[in-house]
């Protein structure tokens, strides 16, 4: 998505590590008009499929869903990280390492908001080592459903997910993959 | 708002500590259709405001906050609760206690986003103790910017939050105020 490559050169910051800084619009300063942008182009990629619910993992992807959701006409689940007095009865849970955060946390689905009935697109901000898209494809495993893929904005092309998650078979489809060159700049993957 | 009300009595479920679960169409699963309702109805009660941005906290608030910032098409910021890799450089802070999650927290806003140019409308899912409130207050106010007031779903009005914050001379405007009748029933106070 050229926009979001043109964004990304004239806004993103990267920093030592393979940071990509995107907290000006994305996941901390979220430009809504923008994300409205990728909702669209999430709906021009998966909207042939039949489906029937958007499951994405607090934070910072809760917001790209919602707008996202729009396009669909669908709800939205989100996984939630803490245990909560509001969380209680039946929940899927899956354990997720954060490569952000340097910890590992559970993420949990209330089993009433996902079924076997469901065909899921699973939204994220980032994608990196992939895993928290493994623990939101082991939660919609555990509820029956279907999986029609994953929308992400931004994957980090030098980081394993995206090739891990592909060679499992599901469709990701990344607005923006992000590489470095020799010099540690950013080059962005032609994708077809 | 009266489709809120109907949509608590018919789909809210009231359970014992004043827990008030909202979660298959607010807080968790998110209906989104409904959620744009919301989002029109913040616009008419703070629409004549020169609002600059939207703040709300993480999780919760930021696909409400998201939705209701296409009506004043401006930039939403959500306050972050995890120490991260991503958040470095100058952040406001400010301590809140969490009544759901029963603990102390940190919430973070970086610098960059807030100014004394800003003025600022606060949006969240609930207002109960009003301590998450209170600390985006904290945060606006280390800002310098001003805020127009706060935009809440739902008021727990057998807690103390919103007279606090109205004593305070703060504009609040709840969608709905739960308040208990003395079989714990609900009741929804009438605003005129």
């Amino acid at each position: 998505m050229q926009a979001l490559e043109e964004r990304i050169l004239r806004d993103g910051v990267l920093k030592s590590g393979g940071i990509l800084k995107v907290d000006s619009f994305l996941n901390h300063q979220m430009d809504i008009d923008f994300i409205n942008e990728i909702g669209r182009e999430f709906y021009r990629l998966f909207g042939h499929e039949k489906i029937t619910k958007i499951l994405t993992i607090e934070a910072s992807g809760i917001g790209i869903a919602c707008i996202t959701a729009q396009y669909f006409h669908v709800p939205v689940v989100f996984a939630k990280k803490a245990q909560s007095k509001n969380l209680d009865g039946e929940v899927y849970t899956s354990q997720v390492h954060s490569y952000t955060h340097g910890k590992d946390y559970i993420i949990r689905v209330s089993k009433k908001f996902l079924t076997s009935e469901d065909k899921v697109l699973l939204i994220d901000d980032f994608l990196a080592n992939g895993k928290a898209i493994l623990g939101l494809l082991d939660i919609v495993k555990q509820a029956g459903a279907q999986v029609a893929g994953a929308g992400i904005c931004i994957e980090k092309g030098f980081q394993d997910g995206g090739r891990q998650l592909r060679e499992q078979g599901l469709h990701v489809e990344s607005l923006a993959i992000v590489d470095l060159d020799e010099n540690g700049e950013i080059r962005f993957r032609s994708q077809s």
